[in-house]
């Protein structure tokens, strides 16, 4: 139904003439694109025959959530783009750029499953057709990539929104991504773009991002994927071992108390916080009464009640429009583990930010 | 050729239904937008019956620089775009945006008459098509256009090379025309865009904004238009008047006796920048010696010999790579003017700031 014999053809004879992390020799699916102008020529191709682009822009380390966004892309798209990307500029000196998780051919193995299932499922439903994996000359050509706040290079910032909650304490992070998503966008001309509501701040950026500069992808929000608990997945949760793990449910837990009391009534931020306060204070208390052999131990980092829109804190929620309730936590290293105990990728010791949220939604 | 009756029926529909600065009963031959969606489906036709678009961002206050760089997009598109938009975020707080001249209806009428000369001459060009004619609550549809160095919004930043030059003494410069341009160019996709040489940092930022956030547009650049005696148009000139626009030819004289010290075979800095210092000086001395009512006064800004591609003064000139000379000079306002003496807009008391620029090109 869409030309998949031409597009194979297409994607063997590129694949002899670019450098590959995975084996040339390996057929997929999709092609893999390390640079711009091909890229440009598919999109080309499929804008002309009528064909449509959802993308997803990912980081790797791809988990159930972000193949979530790709099924809803490809349930609204005839063709799914999905960049791999380790976007330098949205980490900060002192952040895990060298440490976040790269998993190129667990995430390549994903994909190819997922456009298996896609297949088998429903006929008409579009399929994963690019992956876009450049390099760091690719995404940033003139100057190499600067973390620094008042590092050199072309950059879109969007400010008051890139200075609250994450930004706080992130402060090139939401500048890195308006930068990365104007490039990826300016790149995919996708009809759609995907991203999932986990990153909730990240959402309010790029909807921004697009409404300001006039992009013309219409940006789409995926539900959290959550584990069986209602542990919101991350690329970084692989760090957390069976005890963060658990505790750190804490996040999740305070916010569903913040918005039982939403949904009881409650309007002013007093109210609704303090149901989520009461949570992260009892189970630290909890913790700090265990052994270090048994505990973990962590920092609220803040929790939000802000304006859907601007993320201006809200003393009052006006029904009418809603709120975001947004929050993290510090998982801090295990003092002392147990011997034979699964601690996580870097053995407990890797400090993890988990971050989630709830959006309150306007009452009816 | 290109389909002019169905778009003149176009034109009247869009004309019933929208406030314009003209009014709506007159006929144009070319459609006007003050919003984004109409000129985005005229676009979307346009692409889909494999017309080319050359778009031309203009301030208005027309003169035969633009017009130069209308011919040039109608040669090479089937549809020129012409944008008039008095940017207010490249103003610092303390420059002449509520002076800068507004001439809308001689606008209107050179563009007219443009058109008129173009399907005189050459039934194969392109004629102008669209006029985007946006108020700021469209370019900056959630917050306020700022002109604050650290002021909030949504801005793209091309440093360090915003800094150099121009962006010296005016810091929040090419911040704003980097961000509008970003947005005319997502509102348009526009096949070219076309810029004028007169402003060559903003050529050098322009080049580099496409080039770093892949915008799928190229970017030509028409030659500086000059006056009979090569004073280079510019919107500003209007405030001039007589005695202010002969002794401002000065930074033209002086770049080209750096131009020629170039092409007598000079490569160092000293000896190149020593030619064009030596006309300032001449003429400032000249000036100096004659009345307050006989003469103009001016101070030199700078006078640059930097890379092409960084802007990076030079103190050796690659011949193989050519450089870029340009200077600023800020003519004073007159200190007395003669009775009944052609003073110019604004009675020769606004200070005028008169840029200026040389190629110097790779030597075969």
């Amino acid at each position: 139904m869409f030309g998949w014999t031409r597009r194979f053809s297409t994607a063997t004879s590129f694949l002899k003439t670019t450098t590959m992390a995975v084996s040339s020799r390996q057929q997929h699916t999709f092609q893999v694109f390390r640079d711009v102008p091909p890229l440009r020529k598919l999109r080309r191709e499929l804008l002309l025959s009528n064909r449509t682009v959802g993308l997803v822009p990912t980081m790797g380390a791809l988990h159930e959530g972000h193949l979530s966004l790709i099924r809803q892309a490809a349930a609204e798209n005839t063709d799914v783009f999905v960049s791999i990307y380790v976007n330098p500029t949205q980490f900060g000196v002192t952040e895990d750029l060298s440490s976040y998780p790269r998993t190129w051919d667990s995430d390549v193995a994903k994909l190819e499953e997922l456009n298996a299932e896609l297949a088998r499922q429903n006929t008409n439903s579009g399929r994963i057709t690019a992956i876009l994996a450049p390099t760091s000359k690719v995404m940033y050509p003139t100057l190499p990539p600067s973390s620094e706040v008042d590092g050199d290079g072309s950059f879109v910032t969007i400010t008051p929104l890139s200075r609250k909650l994450e930004g706080a304490s992130r402060p090139v992070f939401f500048r890195g991504v308006a930068t990365v998503c104007m490039k990826l966008f300016n790149i995919v001309h996708a009809d759609r773009a995907y991203f999932g509501q986990k990153d909730v701040q990240q959402t309010v950026v790029i909807k921004r991002l697009v409404k300001d500069f006039y992009i013309d992808t219409e940006i789409k929000i995926g539900d959290t994927v959550r584990e069986h608990d209602g542990l919101a997945m991350s690329s970084r949760n692989v760090y957390l071992g069976k005890r963060r793990r658990a505790v750190g449910l804490v996040l999740y837990e305070a916010m569903k108390a913040a918005e039982n009391a939403y949904n009881a009534g409650k309007v002013n931020r007093s109210e609704i916080l303090d149901a989520a306060n009461s949570v992260t204070e009892r189970v630290l208390s909890e913790q700090k009464a265990l052994a270090p052999t048994e505990r973990a131990l962590y920092e609220v980092d803040y929790i939000s009640l802000a304006d859907p829109d601007t993320l201006d804190e809200l003393e009052v929620v006006d029904p009418a429009k809603g709120a975001i309730l947004s929050g993290a936590v510090k998982m801090a290293p295990l003092e002392e583990a147990k011997p034979g105990e699964d601690c996580g990728l870097g053995d407990g010791q890797v400090p993890v930010r988990l971050i989630d949220n709830l959006i309150f939604k306007p009452r009816v």
